[in-house]
This record gives structure tokens, sequence and C-alpha cells, in this order.
């Protein structure tokens, strides 16, 4: 049993501490990879902070993991020893259901082996799953992808999530040449949506709380940059979008954002506010407009992704930070100091 | 100038007397048509008792209507006298903005000459407009439709609204062979959009709140039939449609239909709650969902609906009135006693 070195918390106060992990040995069809690189994903932290309901500690978060293959069982076909590659917020499905077969493995239908979630989930072994924040992992070929070598390394990693979650909705609403799309909010996830929106050719808006990150903004490929506090941003901003992608979890937002859509426009939310969002039927029926959800996305879409960063030379922007600097890393996402995405070296566990 | 009989209102108690109006003379591109037939929509209700806003009283509703051409202004080419026409909601808008020429004249973006509804708006002639509880109207060719001879004629009108409120989500989300669609209330529009989701090829469901319209369900061409207030059919029913239809004004039902949908399913509404609407975004992510409103349909669409109509021989099921029993029908309405549109016969007037 390969055993790993991980960083791990007990409690819902996100102390995290060193600790050494169990990983099972891979069978016939599995990879073990050495995870070099782990993004910080704002879901880690509500998780751990068990904003989203009770959780099992303790517990190694991470669902974006960058690595290199080491060891392969002997039916492996799509890797071999050397290979980068990634893995995101899931590691195993039926591979049956319709969705499985369609490309949307995250949102199988088996109820006897359904997705089994990076972290924090029952494994296929009947064992909790350990995430990211660890220096190795064992999983199925099929729920890995290939990391390009154009894209840098330690970028590669929040790609895994934070990527596709903005790839996915931006692809199938329709950003494209000739569109117009906002981007609402300039975290981790909008980062890299103004850069995914502007590299299929649509014409980029950022709409963030305030204009300190414009310049950023500008650098990612947005022509355009207002702030929510402004109160003229909403009357400028009127009926001027054909797809609005929100990654905030601010559910009053979207009261201000609707008027902002063309007729059959839609306002894509991938910030998952926890409350409830009160919206009037009205002013949807009263544009034929369209609120939808989005939910990372499957493997062949990620690898859809990734090879379209690395074609355009796309990449998160990431502030690389040792094991030790988890904890405190945690208050700064929540409070919007990092640009953009934290990325732990494991090399300093 | 032509005058005719109709019905007005002077007040929000909805009590309607028989009065006589005024109406323009056909200019070159009009025409003046004999009202024979209006229908009751729930809205002609909302308006009169100021559900949605203050009203100008007099005012006379109607935004069903079916008649026959009496007179032609000299450049009319569409039209000729004799022909069988019907109007619907609106009845003017600019013609050449983005919307206008794309068919989407209800949504007309200009500010100059905007939509023009077809009662309690402005005219271009600067009087207010008069809806369809009347015996005749002018209206400009192109926002009138062909009435096709094999579409009972009283049965016609109801099509100018709750057919076109009904068809055009319907088309625009997909309702076809494989599809599992939902139809929600059966009263005025849900009757018709279960017979219009039926003729697209999918399998319809209804869903009221008790089974006692199921008979008809089924023969306008459902193949299942709830209860809403049965509390097994929220499990029953749990990730079953690609498309959920619904017509009612209840906003609490949104939080039971939402876990109804398929993945990437769309639930679509046309009820027009008057409250907002609490929405769990997570619902919507956690299967890449859908909530959009949908707004009658343009000239070009309706005229598409009502040939679509003919060929499958599909009507709405209406009850004829007189103009002394609108103020009644009113109530009944409401309490969902007809069965399932009045249509005022205006040669009793």
């Amino acid at each position: 049993m390969p055993q790993v070195l991980a960083y791990a918390t007990s409690s819902k106060d996100g102390i995290f501490e060193k600790t050494t992990i169990e990983r099972r040995e891979p069978g016939p069809t599995e990879i073990f990879f050495e995870v070099k690189y782990a993004g910080i994903c704002h879901s880690d932290i509500h998780t751990v902070r068990e904003e989203w309901g009770p959780v099992d500690f303790p517990i190694v978060p991470g669902h974006e993991l960058a690595g290199i293959v080491t060891q392969i069982g002997p039916e492996v076909t799509k890797f071999t020893v050397g290979d980068k590659v990634g893995v995101g917020c899931f590691v195993d499905s039926c591979g049956e259901c319709e969705y499985c077969t369609s490309g949307q493995e995250q949102f199988c239908s088996s109820t006897e082996k359904p997705t089994v979630w990076t972290y924090g989930d029952k494994g296929r072994d009947g064992k909790k799953t350990d995430g990211g924040y660890s220096q190795g992992i064992t999983v199925e070929q099929n729920y890995a992808c290939r990391i390009p070598d154009e894209i840098p390394f330690e970028a590669a990693a929040p790609l895994m999530c934070a990527g596709i979650t903005t790839y996915s909705p931006l692809k199938r609403w329709g950003a494209a040449p000739g569109k117009q799309v906002a981007v609402v909010g300039m975290g981790g996830l909008g980062h890299m949506g103004v850069q995914i929106a502007a590299a299929l050719g649509a014409e980029v808006t950022v709409i963030s709380q305030t204009m300190s990150k414009k310049d950023d903004g500008i650098k990612f490929g947005a022509q355009h940059y207002f702030a929510m506090s402004d109160p003229e941003t909403k009357k400028q901003l009127r009926a001027r979008f054909d797809l609005i992608l929100t990654t905030v979890s601010n559910a009053d937002t979207v009261a201000d954002l609707l008027p902002m859509l063309k007729v059959s426009g839609a306002l894509v939310n991938v910030g998952l506010p926890e409350e409830h969002v009160k919206v009037s039927f009205g002013a949807l029926c009263g544009g034929n407009k369209i609120i939808a959800g989005s939910n990372i996305g499957g493997i062949g879409e990620t690898q859809e992704m990734l090879d379209f960063c690395a074609e355009h030379g796309l990449a998160p922007q990431v502030e690389v930070i040792s094991g030790e600097e988890i904890t405190g890393a945690y208050d700064k996402v929540v409070n919007s100091q990092v640009r953009y995405r934290y990325v732990i070296d494991t090399s300093t566990f």
C-alpha cells in the first residue's frame, strides 16, 4: 500500500496539519500518480466549514489535482509512467448509465455505483476518499485527463475545477463571436471565465463588485469592466447580454442581473448561493429569459477544455503556497485576497 | 368612423355593460374585421382586477379575437374581404428593430414605436386601444393571422393567446418524439399545451391539482395524469421530464417541480406567479437545470401554430357565452369552473 504525506483538518476550524494517508495499490485499470500541485477551491472551504452540511472529519480536501503517473495497472491503456495527468471533482462513476455513456459522468444516475467524489465520499473500496492535498492518489484511468505540456504545470491544477466549471456553460450557452457575454465576479472561477469567453470569440464584460481588478480583467481578455457597486451600472448594461455567467454566491445579484439580459438571453449560475434566490417570473417571461445552473463537466469535456486552454495559451493566474500555508489561505480566499487561485506545492510537505 | 357594440367595465369590480365604441377607418395597409368570437383569458381578469397594476377605466378587454374581414385599405395585400382572421395580444410594433425583423414583434425594442397591446395601451392614433369584447376592430394587416377553415371558428379565438403561449415554448424547448413532457395545470393554457405537446410527438404527462380532469387530459393526448395534491406524485415523477411547461400561477409549485426534471431539463413558466419565486440554485446546478419564461409568440409563429392546429385537428374546448354572461364568467374562470375557455359570441351584443 503506498503511503503518502497529506494535509488534513480534524474540525470545521480548518487548522490543517501534516499527516500520512494510505492509498491503494492500483487495480488492473488504475493508475497511481504523484500529486505535484493541488488547487484550493472555494468549495473546499464551504465543505470544511460545514457550510454545505456535516463532515466526517478528519478530511483531506482538494479536487484540483495535477501530477505525474508513477505506476499503472496491467490493463491501463490510456496513460504510461511519466505522463502528466489531472483529476477533478470525481474519481469514479458507473460508466454505463445514460449520463456516463454521454460524457456527463458527474450526473451518473446509478444507485449501485454512483459518482464517487474526489474527497469526503465513499470509494469503491469502501473507504472514505481523500483529496488532492496529498502527495499521491490512485484512480481509475478513465477519470484522469492528460495535461498538455503547453500549460504551466502548477497552473494546470485549477483547470480541473475552475476551468471546466466555466468552460462547460460558456460552450453550452453559446459564447462565440458576435455574442455579448458578461462574467460576474472575478475570482478563481471568474478570471478563467473571462479568458475562456474571450478565447471563444465573445465580446466580454466583467461585472465585479468594485473596479479594483480592472487592469487584470482587461489583461485576461475583457473589453469592458463595470462595478456592481456603481448605481449607473444597472442602467448602462440594460438589455446588453446574450449570456451572463455569474460566479458569485450572493443571491441578491440575480434581480439586478436579469434586466441586463437581452431577449432570450441566459443567466447561468456557477456560484451556488446558499440561500434560495427570489426570482421574478414576470422578468423571465417578459423577455423569454433563462436562468440555468451548471455543474462542472464530464471527463471528455474536461479533456477538451484542457486542450482548448493549451491551444489558446490560457491558464489560471496562481499563487503557489506550501502545505503550512493552507490554514491561512482559507481566510484569504474568503476575503478575495488571492490572485486568483492558491495552488499547493506538495513538495513542501 | 365605424361604430361597434362592445362590452366594457368601468371599475375593478368587473361589472361589464354594453356600450358603443369607435373604430378608425382602415388606413392604406389596415383591415377592419367584424369580431365574431372573443376568448376570455385569465390575464383579462388579472388586468381588470388591477392585479397587474392600475387601469385606466373604462376598459374593453380581449386579446383572443376571431372574425371576418369586411373592409380593407387600398394597399392591403395580405387579406381580402371575407377572409377569416385572428388577432392576439398585440396590434402593432415598429417593424424595423432586431426583434420585429426576426419574428419576435412582442419584444419590439423601439422606444418611439413600441409594441401596441391589443387593449389598455396607446395606439398609433394616440387613442387608448380597445380589445376584442367588441363587434369589430381596425388593425394593420401584418398583425392579423389567417384562420384555417379546418379550425371551428369559435374555437379559433383562444388560439391567438392560449395556443401560441403554449406552442412557442413547446417548440423552442424541444417537445418531440422521445421526449418526456409534463404540462402543469389543465386550464385554458394547459389543455392546449397537452394537445400541442402530444401532436409534436412527445410523451405527455399532466400534473393537475387533483384527478378531476383526468378523462379530459387523456382525451387531449396525455398518456399519464398525476395529482400534485398526492404526496406520492413527487416521488413517482422524480427525474422524469425533459421539459415541464407550467401554466399555473402558484409560485410554491416550482420547488416541487424542479426535482422532476432530468439532467439538463427545462422548466418553462407561462403562468406568471405574482409574487417572487424562491429558487434553489443548488437544485439547478445539481443537474444543469433550466428555468425559463415565455411570452406568447411573434406573428409568423402564431400563423405557424394556427396551421399546425389545423393540420393536426387541434382546437380549444370552449364554452360559448353571451355578452351578458361576461361578468359572471370571470369568477368561474378564477374558480376553474370553465371547460376550458369561455368564448364570447358577439352576435349576442
